[in-house]
């Protein structure tokens, strides 16, 4: 038996009575929009129209990027190896890590910790850059491989300013790209920045940044698993056929 | 390199670009439910309004039952051994097999197989019914061990009447449940079976139906991590400390 | 609380006395080989020398195929994205289905189910491939895209001779090559179908046949996550970014 | 196509031969034990005899812990949920995170870290301990829930002694036991403390350290997943109904 009886506080299930943070789910069915009950069972609340809508274009930016992300590429080996459409999408998840989407926690952990300090943004976004470069630690969340102004970016800070969600992270998180901008350096807010940016004027903990990737990825990943189900062989070839081998020569025991 | 070039539908970048079937991102962001995006991707078309609030109300259904389900479990063990939020969402998808969730889509697969054929759904139902009996396979997606009437199936099958997408898979399997109860087993359709049949009716490849589930559930198993990091220590007993061992007794070598 | 206490026939733990199979673990430690507690954990009973030196083979058959294996690569991948070593291991054995690996399993089923049946294992083997070809299932277990000759087959076929294991069902397997041959085709026993036989032949269940191949690559896939940490950049192009894009043309909402 | 080929010394491959670090895997098979060919892929080079009976040695000691720890109950109950046999083991894997198994990473990681300095083993000792106090960092690899004395941390120091790998990291950690015993607290070394400690006298990076766990610990996730596929039924209960809901009251939307 466990040491005690674990507490949760999602949801409470009874004989045909589930309720998702004290709401009746069939109640919520219909009535509310995924993204704001996804948004309740993060929060703990239900969202006002404005902050439901946020959530729809945050968890939409991030669906999907194409054949090419590790994420993607896992999900579509696993299935290629003759395997269900669950494991596929869990080994794409399992990619999801510091370098790929984990970007947002990392990201909107340093804003969260840096707003809460006193002073200009613009000074608050120096000692931030200061105490990362300190550390050797290059900031989470600016720069592109491929976009140089990335449209999600754009679209969701135009979001957050109309709906009046733009506060003192999305501040900061600007005066960042700016002082980058003014040592010459060519590193806009990202995709996972501007959603840790504004998720974090929403109000959500740090801790939940890689989640908001994680759920509106795995639509993505169901897409690419099954279209790799149906359009291509088991076993294709991934492309690394060529590479070097630098290990020992041939040897004998 | 690869024996040709992968081919894919899905989405296509370039930089400052990224076109979801065809679609820009950031114009479908703010302007299209998370939703009714998860909807184009997986179908390929964007969604009637009917279409996005019942994929809304879908997505809604599955999207937590509490502490006590394997997936639930799977990724509190994970994240309660030290691991990152990623890897506790990829373990508890992973549960999602054949008799957690898959019922979706076998259950969606017969629905499909069989609707296919002339007759009497009444008859037609009774056919499936019986050569699953000879294959020893219990049709999937009935019966609860818990909710005697699950409320998400009724709500679902209201919605679908309201929003007029009740056809013929849901008639097919609301004969099944009738065949079972005129054989005196109580075996309503279960939450699995109505999403199975509704997304019949809505036109997806029952190959999709895990996909579903996983989408909606990724949303709970985030949260239940989540919870599982911030509420309870680390390597907690997960209460199955009482067991029996019944393998040999001491031995020497 | 559980249904019932679960019972485990595997390992029996107390205060400072951990028992396998009711052996000592302390007491196998220095004196059983890692194969030979192997053996003992999969079958109940410590091999015989001759067991333990061919488990020692079969175990090492498999423990690595390089960098392009699907489980490599996926490995790797999730490396790449920032990830620590337990969730790159576990995405490489995802891969490990049923094109990957998983023929070792399929192939032992086929050939514990039809070596009980009665007649010359010439015949066996033809009545073998007729169900299958009905079925339109390739036989699992013959066959390699690279290895015309696998050194590996060669070495386990000879050990289990010289060791005495050769039986019934390396016999079928032989005959089913055979009979490819008669036909003109050129499909000689892989390494899945080599261990298959070996395995089915020292009277392991076949449910256990993907877990051998899963031991032994574990191995492989530590030493390549491990590689890819300490000798790549994170995040580095897995060379698909050659694709191409065939779904809707772009198009205005 | 890639960056440029990424380069690999494990494994070379050509048609009709597998070379492991040089060596042609067929000669290996039946000349070398298993645990030496881990070595040998871990290493680079064959190990001597002794090395190699320390390697059974150290794979054995954490080849199962019975039904209870987290790596068993997720193979379980991943394997409950109706899924293959790789799925179930790589969710088990999936659990060896920073509180599982992950000791014997942190504690290779200080030992390697701190035999580097100057002065005596019991000074070097305290420094360390006070380091880690002042970070607020328990040491990984000492205590046990459930041992007091672990049979296998005596079992490996005393094969080490033996087969003379007793070295600086050896005496570092019981330095660190003695110094944790002279202030009061019962904190023995425990089975990740010894490995970590006699690996790194062996010579092996501390960023293999949970390698050795996985190795190891993928024989008892076969073992469990299979006992759980043939004696258990699907989906039973893994005994954690009991449990508290403390969030939201029942509210109307």
């Amino acid at each position: 038996m466990a040491d005690e009886k674990p507490k949760t506080n999602i949801t409470s299930i009874a004989p045909g009575k589930i309720r998702v943070k004290g709401y009746d789910i069939a109640e919520l069915m219909g009535r509310k929009s995924f993204a704001e009950v996804v948004y309740l069972i993060l929060k703990g609340e239900l969202p006002t129209e404005a902050e439901g809508r946020m959530m729809d274009a945050i968890l939409t930016s991030s669906i999907d990027h194409g054949i090419t992300p590790p994420s993607s590429l896992a999900a579509r080996i696993i299935m290629s190896g003759g395997n269900p459409l669950n494991a596929a999408v869990a080994g794409g998840i399992l990619t999801i890590g510091e370098s790929h989407g984990g970007a947002i926690e990392q990201c909107a952990r340093y804003l969260q910790e840096y707003t809460g300090r006193d002073g200009e943004p613009g000074l608050v976004a120096k000692d931030l850059l200061r105490d990362l470069s300190l550390k050797k630690i290059r900031i989470p969340g600016f720069g592109h491989r491929l976009h140089n102004v990335d449209p999600r970016t754009v679209r969701l800070f135009r979001m957050a300013d109309e709906l009046r969600f733009s506060g003192k992270h999305q501040r900061l998180a600007k005066e960042v790209e700016a002082a980058f901008k003014k040592d010459g350096k060519d590193l806009p807010i990202n995709v996972d920045g501007a959603i840790a940016a504004v998720i974090s004027d929403m109000g959500f903990d740090w801790r939940l940044g890689k989640g908001f990737f994680i759920i509106s990825r795995t639509v993505g990943l169901v897409a690419h698993a099954y279209e790799e189900r149906i359009r291509q062989k088991p076993m294709r070839n991934f492309g690394v056929i060529e590479h070097e081998y630098d290990g020992p020569e041939a040897r004998e025991l």
